[in-house]
């Protein structure tokens, strides 16, 4: 009973093989148990596999826990088309060492850990930001095909060129839509997107107000995004919050969405929550913020392992897809027939 | 910059009451500020709110933390005519005094926390279970409208009787589906299931693979299950659960949903993470579990506060589902035009 199972999450823990229940035995064959999903990553081929530079990652350094342990969060940046201008913020607030001796300000439950300069709102105790940060307009909240936000021509002064119309497929490589196999059931999810990954992220194809293509990352767990004052300001990228909750996508093309924590998310989700509104930190309640001792990009630190992420494009993350879908290992008994973009995570490892 | 917003997700936290932006400035006219969802509940009139019982309240106390606080879950258990075979074995656990003395065993990220004894698997050192627990089917785990699990009557040796077919909407109080305002965009979500809700819990309505209709509760943040082995073990109710995590609905229709905890869930997301297999705990590995002081029926907790959910049948729950949906508060600057169940948590609140 202390084993009991409750089905796998965890894609570093396997299952073990047993034979699948209903359809073995009916037939009378010995039949091969269906793959779990992570029996089918940890099968894929090395070359379904892409590498993760360290350049485009971020190094978070928690202050030791209580008992002296190291609490190191990684970061992978969100790459072009999407969010360019704020992760050009982000490398130069690392750069400059911006984030060291800041803290962990906020944490409120089933939503996200928050950090940044706790004497932001203070000008007196304020750190300066470093020079050169980008103001980035609402557009970019989403990839629109060459249309309004055209960020890195508009940064060198170039006006955007009238391109010939796209479709919202229409952006590098195909972008692998997660509902083709005949045996899921919709093609547009709750939120009126269609979901689908693209370069390793989860990605929605939709529409703008206008009826013309957009695509945009999607709020889901371990998300990072930029936290910003009421509209139209867009955040500097000074402040940041990961999700540490059910996905909450009414902040999608709210909110500027420019990376994911790869590793270490357990540091963040597992802090103390927050007694002030919004799960803010409350010093006069007995609230202790967690500090951050550095935050680096991942080519000034050393020692760091290698990451690589199932290529979204590739077989094994289709299998995968389909299988967490349609669960059809040992424990499950019916399997669902569809799952939501962010029941589907996308498996990163340290190359070994 | 400190309390930067990244909008409302905290029922209790009021947002103050700013103009929005768009509309009301495009027309040049002043307009009332649309209320954010925690405004509309903190709006709802008393006879929108209905009151819990305290014998369908489960309340754990874990050992205090490291600073010495106290720590209480408050679990409210799932009505008829869902689960109940299983909701009856946990009434009788609780009644034995069964839990006391057992410990928090398994915490994985992003998923479940798991608690009972810790020696279930050891059997010169597990605790004996009370007399009496029912063995439940798992035909169980949906409603099916007097099909194969008529519960009530198996256990009093009845057989079941052939009912006329019922549609699926045909549960006591019409469910409210989520998806009727005409913004709207889609009837059936990613899990191929129209969202619901009843009697102030989150519902599927769908069909059995044979095409009759079926209800199960479903898989949202906090909602409280079932440890189990292998089909066909469907478990005592002796081992529990609690979703942490991102909403894991591929277990829908594979495992009991017993509950929700409506207070103190953030008491079992922030404990440590477990570095065994599927986040159990490793004691070689330096993890420590959290002790189980006790688990009660409310019924026999002094001085419980009485809880009442904002009933899914109100005008304003309406309200609330369709704001969740379309946030047109002040923050937002793009409303969402849907949202899945999971994201439209049901409010609950203590009588003051």
């Amino acid at each position: 009973m202390h084993k009991t199972l409750i089905a796998l999450a965890a894609l570093t823990a396997a299952t073990p093989a047993l034979p699948q229940a209903s359809a073995a035995i009916a037939s009378g064959k010995a039949q091969p148990s269906p793959l779990a999903p992570s029996e089918i990553v940890a099968a894929a081929p090395k070359a379904d596999w892409t590498a993760i530079a360290a350049s485009d990652l971020l190094v978070m350094d928690l202050a030791p826990d209580a008992k002296g342990m190291s609490r190191r969060v990684v970061i992978q940046l969100m790459p072009e088309p999407f969010s360019q201008g704020w992760v050009g913020n982000i490398r130069k607030l690392a750069a400059t060492r911006f984030w060291d001796g800041t803290a962990v300000n906020r944490v409120q439950d089933n939503y996200v850990v928050q950090w940044g300069d706790p004497n932001a709102d203070d000008k007196a105790k304020a750190k300066k930001l470093p020079a050169g940060l980008e103001t980035v307009p609402e557009d970019c909240y989403v990839n629109d095909y060459g249309g309004a936000c055209d960020f890195d021509r508009r940064r060198e002064g170039v006006a955007p060129k009238t391109k010939p119309k796209r479709t919202s497929l229409d952006i590098g490589p195909p972008p692998v839509p997660i509902t083709p196999p005949p045996s899921w059931k919709i093609t547009r999810d709750s939120y009126g997107a269609i979901p689908s990954f693209l370069y390793g992220w989860p990605i929605a194809l939709g529409e703008s107000e206008r009826g013309t293509p957009q695509s945009w990352p999607v709020h889901c767990y371990g998300m990072v995004g930029v936290g910003r004052d009421l509209s139209p300001n867009t955040g500097s990228g000074a402040e940041l919050y990961a999700v540490i909750g059910h996905a909450p996508r009414h902040l999608d093309r709210n909110i500027a969405l420019v990376g994911r924590v790869i590793e270490g998310i357990e540091h963040l989700s597992s802090l103390p929550r927050g007694h002030g509104a919004l799960g803010f930190y409350d010093l006069a309640q007995g609230d202790e913020r967690t500090g951050i001792v550095s935050i680096r990009l991942g080519s000034e630190v050393a020692d760091l392992p290698t990451y690589e992420y199932l290529s979204t494009e590739s077989a094994s993350f289709a299998k995968y897809a389909d299988a967490r879908a349609n669960r059809r290992d040992a424990f499950f008994i019916r399997p669902a027939g569809g799952a939501d973009i962010c029941n589907i995570p996308v498996p990163v490892r340290r190359v070994t």
